[in-house]
C-alpha cells in the first residue's frame, strides 16, 4: 500500500539542524510541529543557566546554555556573545549537519494568499539546493522553479547558476525595521506576500536578518559568526547584519550564491523601540563606515574557503575600522578566536575525526 | 460640484507620450482605450509606407513611416532599423516630452489577483517619479511603497535613492523567452503575479524587453538608441537587449535607477521560434562576449550626460567588439549617427530652439 498523498516525507531529515536562541519558553515550537518535528533542534540558552528552558515534549534537541559554551570552548568562549541573540552562532559551530536553520521564538506559521500553512523550512531547503544566479539578473525571478525560466537575453553559459549558500527568508505581520523606523511607524505591519526568491546579484549588498534563515554550514559556516554584542558590549542588534556583509563578501568572492525572498514566516512581536535604540545607537553611525568598507573589499585568490576568508577579513578589520572605535579591535581578535573555535570542533575531512561536544541535555 | 470618486486625473498626460512600432492594426489600443486615450501617442510604421495603419477613433497621434524618417533624418536615416521593431527608437528621438512608454501591439490589459485590470501606465510613472536604490539592496522590496520602509540594517545615507531613469515592466500570458526556450517549452505561459517592484543593482545587467517600458527621455533617451536590426542586417530580436545593456551601464555611471517588477500586462501572441531562432541565431553567440564587455565598461568623469557616454561607448565598441564580427564597426557608427541626430532634434537647452519634425499625421 502506497503512502495517503497528504503524507509528505520531510527533506533532507539527516542533513539539517534547527537553531534556536532563547531565553524563555519555546511554546512557538507547538505551532511548527507538523513542519519541525523530524528534524534536529539546537537551542542556545542566554542569560541565566539556571533557569529551566521549556521545550514541547516529543521534540529530538540538545541544549546549550552559557556554562555548557564555557566548558565547550574555554578561554575561547569570549568570541560567543551573552545576553544577546547572537550567541545563536554558537550553534552553528557544534552542528555536525549539512544545513542549518535559524529561526526567533517570537515567529510562528505564516500563510500564503490561498490560506495554506507555508512550511518555511522547506522552502529554505529548496532554495539552498537550487542554483542562485549571481551574476546576471532575471527579470522573471527565480529560473529555476516550476513554470519559470531564463528569458530572452539571459547568456546561456551562466544558466547552470552556482551553488546557492544562504536563503534569507522574510516576515508577514512585524516588519524587521530599526528603532528610529520603528518609532516613526509604531502601527506599520508587513501583509505583502511577494511570490518570489532571487539571488542577490553579486557586488550588492544586503541587509542579513537571522529572525528566518538558512544556510549550507558547509560552505559558508565559518563566515556566519554573529560578533561581540550585548553583555559588556557597546552595541547590540547589528550581530547578524556583521554576518550579513561578512557573508555576501564571502560568497562573492567564493563565486556562491545568496538568495531572498520566500519563505515568509510571521513575526508576532515588534520589540522595545527604547531599548533597541540604545542597543543600536552606534550602529547607526558605525554602518555609514562599514558599508563603504565592505563595498570595497577584495579578497586574495589564495581565499579558496570561508575559513581563509574570514581570517582575511579580521585582518581588514584590524587595519581599516579601529579607526571608527577600539571595539573593531576586539572584534578582529574575536574573529579570530571564532575561526579557532570552529576549526577545533570542526577539523577538516583530512583524516581528523569531529569533535563531539556534550550538551546539557545530551542528543 | 466635485468629480465622481471613480474618475482618477490621469497622471503626467502633458509629460509621456506612447510610442508604438507596428506594421498592423492598431486594434489593441481599443482595451487600452480607458488608461491610454488621455495621452499622445507616437506611431513609428515599418515596413511598406504605403500601407494604411488603422487607429482606434479618438486618439491624438503622431504617425511616422520609412518615408518620414528618411525626410526628417536625411542621411542619418541610416542608423534607424527597419522591417524590425528596432525601428521604434525613431518615436524616442522625435518626442518632445519628459517621459517615454512604449509597448507591442500584441500586448493587453492584465488583471491584478483581485480581477482589477491594471493601469500599467499610471504604475510606470508611479515607478518614475518614486527614487530607486541601486546601491543597497532592500529585503522588503520597494521602500517607498505605502506600507513598506527600508529594513533594519539600510544605511540612513543611502534612504533618500536617487533620480529613476528606467522602469521595466513585466508580462503575464506569454513570456519574453529566446528562441531554444521557446522550442524547449512551448506551451509555458507565465501565471504568476510578483507583487513586487525593486531596484536593479548597480553593477548588474539584465535583460531589457521593450514590450513593456518606460524611461525618463531628458536623462536616458540617448542611450535607448535600439541598434542595427532586421533589413540587410545579421541580426534580430537583439535591438532591445542592447539598449538595455548601454543603457544600464550609461545609468550605474551617472548614478540614476533602474527598476523592474510591476506593471504586468498580458502579453498575447508567442511569435514564431523558427523565424526567431534565425534572427537570433548570432546574438547567442555574440552575448557571450558582449555580457563581460559591458560588465567591465568604465566611462570616464566627464562623461556627465547620457550623450557623452553613448559616444564614449561607441568607441569602447569599436575598439573592444569589432573582433567579435565587423558588424560592430557598422554599429559603432551607426551609434555616432544616432547622437548626431539626437542632438540635432533635441539641441540642447542653451538657448536653441526645439526642432520641429512633420509627421504623416499631424498632432
Amino acid at each position: 500500500m502506497s503512502l495517503p498523498a497528504t503524507v509528505v516525507t520531510p527533506p533532507l531529515v539527516d542533513q539539517v539542524d534547527i537553531v534556536i536562541p532563547t531565553i524563555r519558553s519555546l511554546d512557538f515550537l507547538e505551532q511548527w510541529r507538523p513542519f519541525f518535528q523530524p528534524y534536529h533542534l539546537i537551542i542556545v540558552q542566554d542569560g541565566d543557566p539556571s533557569i529551566k528552558i521549556r521545550v514541547p515534549e516529543g521534540y529530538d534537541y540538545e541544549l546549550y546554555n552559557r556554562n555548557d559554551i564555557d566548558r565547550i570552548l574555554g578561554p575561547k568562549s569570549s568570541c560567543i556573545s551573552f545576553k544577546d541573540g547572537a550567541c545563536r552562532c554558537f550553534g552553528f559551530l557544534v552542528s555536525k549537519k549539512k544545513y542549518i536553520f535559524t529561526i526567533d521564538d517570537d515567529c510562528f506559521v505564516a500563510k500564503d494568499p490561498s490560506g495554506q500553512e507555508i512550511n518555511a523550512l522547506a522552502q529554505h531547503i529548496h532554495n539552498l539546493v537550487t542554483p542562485s544566479t549571481p551574476f546576471f539578473f532575471n527579470t522573471l525571478y527565480d529560473p529555476y522553479r516550476e513554470g519559470a525560466d531564463f528569458v530572452r537575453g539571459y547568456p546561456f553559459s551562466l544558466r547552470e547558476g552556482v551553488t546557492t549558500a544562504i536563503s534569507h527568508g522574510l516576515w508577514l505581520n512585524v516588519p524587521d525595521y530599526d528603532a528610529p523606523t520603528q518609532l516613526v511607524k509604531p502601527r506599520e505591519r508587513n501583509t505583502r506576500y511577494v511570490d518570489a526568491v532571487m539571488t542577490i546579484p553579486k557586488g550588492t549588498l544586503f541587509p542579513m536578518c537571522a529572525m528566518n534563515l538558512a544556510f549550507d554550514r558547509e560552505l559558508i559556516g565559518p563566515a556566519m559568526y554573529f560578533g561581540l554584542m550585548g553583555d559588556g558590549q557597546p552595541i547590540g542588534r547589528y550581530d547578524d547584519m556583521w554576518a550579513g556583509w561578512c557573508a555576501k563578501v564571502t560568497c562573492d568572492h567564493l563565486g556562491i550564491g545568496v538568495k531572498t525572498g520566500l519563505p515568509y514566516l510571521s513575526h508576532s512581536k515588534a520589540s522595545n523601540p527604547f531599548v533597541n535604540l540604545k542597543k543600536e545607537y552606534k550602529g547607526l553611525f558605525w554602518q555609514e563606515d562599514l558599508i563603504p568598507f565592505f563595498q570595497n573589499v577584495t579578497l586574495p585568490k589564495e581565499c579558496t574557503t570561508a575559513q581563509k576568508c574570514y581570517i582575511e577579513l579580521s585582518k581588514l578589520v584590524k587595519e581599516k575600522l579601529v579607526a571608527i572605535d577600539p571595539y573593531f579591535e576586539k572584534l578582529s581578535d574575536a574573529m579570530v578566536t571564532w575561526i579557532d573555535a570552529w576549526n577545533e570542533l570542526n577539523p577538516s575531512t583530512n583524516g581528523a575525526a569531529t569533535v563531539k561536544v556534550q550538551p546539557s541535555k545530551p542528543k
